[in-house]
């Protein structure tokens, strides 16, 4: 063995509780002494919900996709206007993201009540974008201190909406297992985490079900922050950049194939995932009614060539251009995964 | 299932690595800016190898069980008369606790070194002694910045007190699975540190097998912080403090005891403890020359009287003072345990 790792664990609180969503927002906001509350997020129903039991100072209904720079402009001038004490953010990704840019600059804490499984709230990175150009980066203070989950409020989110943003949550875990940061304690969090997704995703329609997306959906995240991005993800995102695919169903179409590719070169991780599956990947696509065929790139040559830059020198196995196109034509053909790794 | 439950993630980072402690440690020295580092060690060969790549500003040896006050005080003011900006700690449990003790007032940043497998490195509570008196409590302030985990530190350490120190910390992960704070999250790293620990116990007298040991303990450690004090340690805490028994021997004497009374109301933690152990526990003490037999209690029915006001409301199964006795009668018979609670 000798094992060699560096893992950072992020500290934070987590609340979980279905139905609980406005109770544990007030503990929270008495705990952390907060007196000014700035609430972000869209003008929703599941928001009025949370905030029924605190004061709220200002609202923030100025969500946009990708976090654009002048939102965040606006938001933090209102956060300083108002003497906000405390972010609360409710809401997917992108209200996380708002609550993010503002905390980034302004130090306020954050008490981040999601209602999909995007995941941000769990991880210390932030993203900006301006001119369609986006800026990422990482820093603690954006880290929501406590996060409140409330599998009640991801209700009203379609059951297909639902599936394919826990598939890709489920890309998070997978991915995870041979990031560049991968370590052994980032590995068992995200197994724990595909377990749950499995059994949530089976159950998507119940409440159970939900409540299993949502902790899994958070250890995804809490296993890719610490992993970083592995093979499926650099695809992804140089394949959603250069194509403007949308994520989730991209990351559905891929997975299979990134997993199918590197077991045989990490045969222990890729035990690991099919047995918290209980199955391999395809079949529980099947069960939840996801896809697995890859749509709208154009050009799989140039594909292959645009993403090779991006590939971890880490990764299990080696990856050569070829590689890459005959992982993308057998995702385009929506090819059995396994028969075409053996091929 | 309905999941309620509050899950609290101590924000730490650990650098894991087989001889590479004194690099580790230069490396932390220098991301913290660290500039006067305070030493506190007792004079052991494995502090000078920690400590060879870096300046060291003072040395505070004043290292004694359960941390006295009067040794806190003196290391307090050593901190503050040679303006240190940095602890680092070498050694065991007791040797963690004084750098703890510093940070408590001072709010000093360490970076901590273990030897052992107490877990002190991982946990955010403190100890000190007046007059055989014990104060504890946690906060932030005193939980290590940075671990820095090298299996070569514990080669010293005897095979039998690295098996007894390892039962130890198995009785950490086995206890939080029912512990008043578990939850799913700490539960899925006890499993995950009982299955270090089963692999460590079997390869003890190897480097390989101080490795997981190390690993397994810092789980165990970050489970039993989470999840808090389970019926195993309130027993192992009144037999302690009533008969000044051996810490670890009546951890390893307990634990098979607690595990069988528990077992029957809590069959998924039962069934996830057996399934990490890959075995039953008594056959992997028997493989590893551990001793279930308890050992020093004079009056079965008093101890069993004192118990009783600790025992968590929350313990799975209910627990009668007759249980509690029957319990201790069983273990210092060296029953078979499960026979025992199916009797």
């Amino acid at each position: 063995m000798t094992w060699q790792f560096e893992h950072v664990t992020l500290g934070q609180r987590v609340r979980f509780g279905t139905g609980e969503a406005a109770a544990n927002l007030a503990l929270e906001v008495e705990r952390l002494g907060a007196r000014r509350v700035l609430l972000i997020a869209e003008e929703t129903s599941a928001a009025e919900v949370v905030v029924s039991k605190i004061d709220v100072t200002a609202r923030c209904t100025d969500v946009a996709p990708h976090v654009p720079v002048a939102n965040a402009e606006r938001a933090r001038t209102q956060a300083s206007e108002v003497g906000a004490d405390l972010l609360v953010s409710v809401g997917g990704g992108s209200t996380t993201g708002l609550a993010k840019a503002v905390a980034l600059t302004t130090g306020l804490p954050i008490v981040a009540v999601p209602t999909t499984y995007a995941g941000s709230e769990a991880t210390n990175v932030w993203g900006l974008t301006e001119a369609a150009r986006k800026t990422t980066g990482s820093d603690d203070r954006v880290l929501p201190v406590t996060v409140i989950y409330d599998a009640a409020l991801t209700a009203s989110l379609p059951d297909e909406l639902a599936v394919a943003s826990g598939c890709n949550a489920l890309a998070h875990c997978v991915d995870s297992m041979w990031a560049p940061r991968t370590d052994p304690i980032n590995q068992a969090l995200a197994v724990e985490g595909i377990r749950a997704l499995r059994g949530g995703l089976r159950e998507i329609t119940t409440l159970d079900g939900r409540e299993q997306m949502l902790y899994g959906a958070h250890l995804s995240a809490v296993a890719f922050a610490s992993a970083g991005s592995g093979l499926h993800h650099k695809i992804c995102h140089v394949l959603g950049g250069a194509y403007d695919l949308p994520h989730a169903q991209t990351h559905t179409a891929i997975l299979p194939y990134v997993l199918a590719f590197n077991a045989p070169a990490a045969p222990q991780a890729a035990a690991r995932i099919t047995e918290a599956l209980g199955t391999d990947l395809i079949t529980l696509y099947d069960e939840v009614g996801a896809s697995h065929v890859l749509r709208g790139v154009p050009d799989v040559s140039e594909a292959a060539r645009l993403i090779l830059p991006s590939v971890p020198p880490s990764n299990p196995r080696p990856v050569t251009e070829d590689d890459l196109a005959a992982l993308l034509n057998a995702a385009q053909a929506g090819q059995n995964p396994t028969e075409w790794s053996r091929a």
